[in-house]
């Protein structure tokens, strides 16, 4: 098997593109070196200056302000310069091609690109067109299509650890969207890679995808059924423009079979959490008791995408080519 | 009567959303401490550090680069970290409520919102809901629809004391467009507050709003008598979207009766000082020999406002819940 | 003849607004300014306080976020704060002047404005009117209608320099849109200064300007003729919207009989250098074979670009009125 494009040749992670290939051990580091700065938060020191005089780009080819502003405070909060760039609105427009707006932004002196993009595969491809032009830039996937989002499943995954302690014993569900769902897959890759026994996936067979048995995932058509026992529910994001196609009969109709309810959730252990990756459509994927009770920590995941993006970036920057 | 939301269980500022309910003490402290801010300035010292390590986000529900921009310099100059979100563009686009998008912005880690919105009481709803989820978090009024605009009426009543002195001997008029002016309507309550003995409304029938004299603030339909004998002339925006509508026939015919001209402000004190909130309609409301005049504080209040701005973000950045 | 509005009284640069008029001696002093950037970027020392607590805005009245980045990128390498506006969407949409919102911004206490306007002499208007209300503002011009771009043209002469040594043996040849190109007339102005013997310009009639000889510059419109034996090779950017008038017959015509190949290339001597101020039409004016060919220096060009910013910046922060 060829080495992933996301390590070096000592095997440190240089790109953080997909959670797919990577190994436990990096993933462990990751969450590992997070914590360190929870820690630091939570002491209320200043902000720490690991990459002071760097200069991080944002390149989002698709919008997302919610996401580059997790990734703008975590820089800042290294101490970055950070360069907000949305890139559909300008060079693309003047013909320019992606790897040649890619080369000219390197030449301003980058050391870390964000990319989101709306094309699955798009980091990939500047990441191997960087190693050859401009090896010493480290390149970190916000979203790319369908594929992956690398960092909010490394969120997830700290979330899950920092609640239920270890995962060789859970019972992990994901409910809704799985097909169209790039967290859904990045977080299925997590989960089996960190030792999780038990993946679930729970959808209409419309919004079900293929392969789930070869990555070991079971998959569930009924919500009761794919809740039983399990220690942590993810409920996905259902896409407006994806309700009211051929793929769905209409919102409240997906709500009554596949929206969580405090009825539905008592199907999983008492003690689950339930978590999403926002933003929510409260009344379609989930009821907003549920949302706003006891069991979720909806929004410590996003507290604590603050420190894991920071563990994302502190370590990449350290990695030489 | 109910404590206001503005302060917490000590008497002390901990959102500015309006100066309606503000003691006549809290006011003083902002504009003594604006001053000390303004000496900072001219000492040529470089930025403050007062704010290192906070994150303050400029959430602009409605556009206004101008408002936004004044807020950035002052933050940055004490040393805060600055996140500008235009949110309309963004979650609420998503179908994300108001609310989950301040508790996802209060879960990565921000220290004070400066809200704008263009429905009166949006920053009152995000203080309550804050005062429940995230108390540390402070909130900062820079403009609600109709209804306040607090460090607009700040820096005018900086400007104001800087050049007059003393409030209690002081005659004031506000000209123009006082029906539709959330700044007319902080600046009656601040100076109101600060014991200004003589406080004019001068505009048609058709833009004076109801209620004036339960504030203690006297009407007039006809600008020379309203402009007599004042010490300090504010004039109002009118906005252009107003301008051809049934309430007023032309800008010529409204400049002809209520635009600030020389020959106007001779009824005026000879010292009187002409101010505006910015930007001016030149011809409109004012005359460029008025905007341009030796009487004419207009610019001076725009840098005031960065001293008087730095000066609440500080304070309020001292205050516990 | 009047001294440029550029200078000050003791002949020291105080606004950059064009090559045009600046003595030899200033645009030498830029570029070994420059050079020591350059050399601390390598050091990879972090960044320079030069400009710490000073306040640069990028006001751009013309969208172009590459040239606004390069801007943004030196000025925080010196430790500024930059506020970046988009200018046409804000007040002028609210119908206020251009000097008004200069005005409006001076009172900001900004250090520096970098202004982008598609109005040719716009920096101008602004750096005359600056000069009476806030003479220790300085106007750095990022590009105006079709008239100059001093920056471009200063690390085009850093990038020939660097590469050729010196500059009073030089063959120099200009090739393309030259007519609409303020690179180009900057480029020339900065040439002829430092002592260039051969500027050349290659154009079809219809892109080639008027007053050439004037200013000692041989045309071309045959494209082999006008790259016989030169030294360096500038092409210059086809904009789209003019492929399609009465000015050009198609892209693909172009191409033919103005496009840079390898084949015309070797018309020009063996170690000819190729530049270009981006973004590249690949296949237009240029081939990709030569864009990325040995020769080129066009991405160095880039790197270049941030350490002239930086030293034009430093500069004019220097100077006093």
């Amino acid at each position: 098997m060829p080495r992933s494009i996301q390590l070096n040749g000592r095997g440190e992670l240089t790109h953080l593109l997909s959670t797919e290939e990577l190994p436990r051990a990096i993933l462990q580091k990751i969450l590992d070196h997070a914590s360190d700065f929870l820690d630091i938060d939570r002491m209320e020191v200043k902000n720490a200056d690991f990459l002071a005089g760097q200069s991080i780009f944002n390149l989002f080819f698709e919008n997302s302000t919610r996401t580059r502003t997790t990734f703008e405070i975590a820089a800042r909060k290294l101490s970055a310069d950070v360069v907000n760039l949305n890139v559909s609105a300008s060079s693309t427009a003047k013909g320019e091609s992606l790897l040649d707006t890619i080369d000219n932004l390197a030449a301003m002196k980058a050391d870390m690109f964000v990319v989101r993009h709306n094309q699955a595969g798009a980091p990939y491809l500047i990441a191997r067109h960087i190693n050859q032009v401009a090896p010493h830039i480290h390149i970190l996937n916000a979203g790319d299509g369908r594929h992956a989002h690398p960092t909010q499943a490394l969120l997830d995954m700290f979330t899950i650890r920092h609640f239920k302690g270890d995962f060789h014993q859970l019972r992990v569900a994901l409910v809704g969207d799985v097909l169209h769902s790039r967290v859904a897959r990045s977080d299925i890759h997590a989960l089996s890679t960190l030792g999780v026994p038990d993946i679930r996936v729970v959808a209409p067979l419309t919004l079900m995808p293929s392969g789930l048995s070869e990555m070991g995932v079971k998959p569930f058509t009924n919500l009761d059924e794919g809740l039983e026992g399990v220690d942590v529910v993810i409920a996905l994001r259902l896409q407006n423009e994806r309700m009211r196609g051929a793929m769905l009969p209409s919102p409240q109709e997906y709500f009554k079979h596949y929206g969580l309810t405090e009825q539905r959730l008592r199907r999983a252990k008492p003690d689950a959490i339930v978590m999403h990756p926002g933003p929510m459509n409260r009344g379609v994927e989930i009821d907003s008791v549920v949302a706003d009770g006891a069991q979720s920590v909806i929004l410590t995941q996003v507290t604590f995408g603050i420190a894991v993006r920071m563990a994302v970036m502190h370590l990449l920057s350290e990695v030489r080519p």
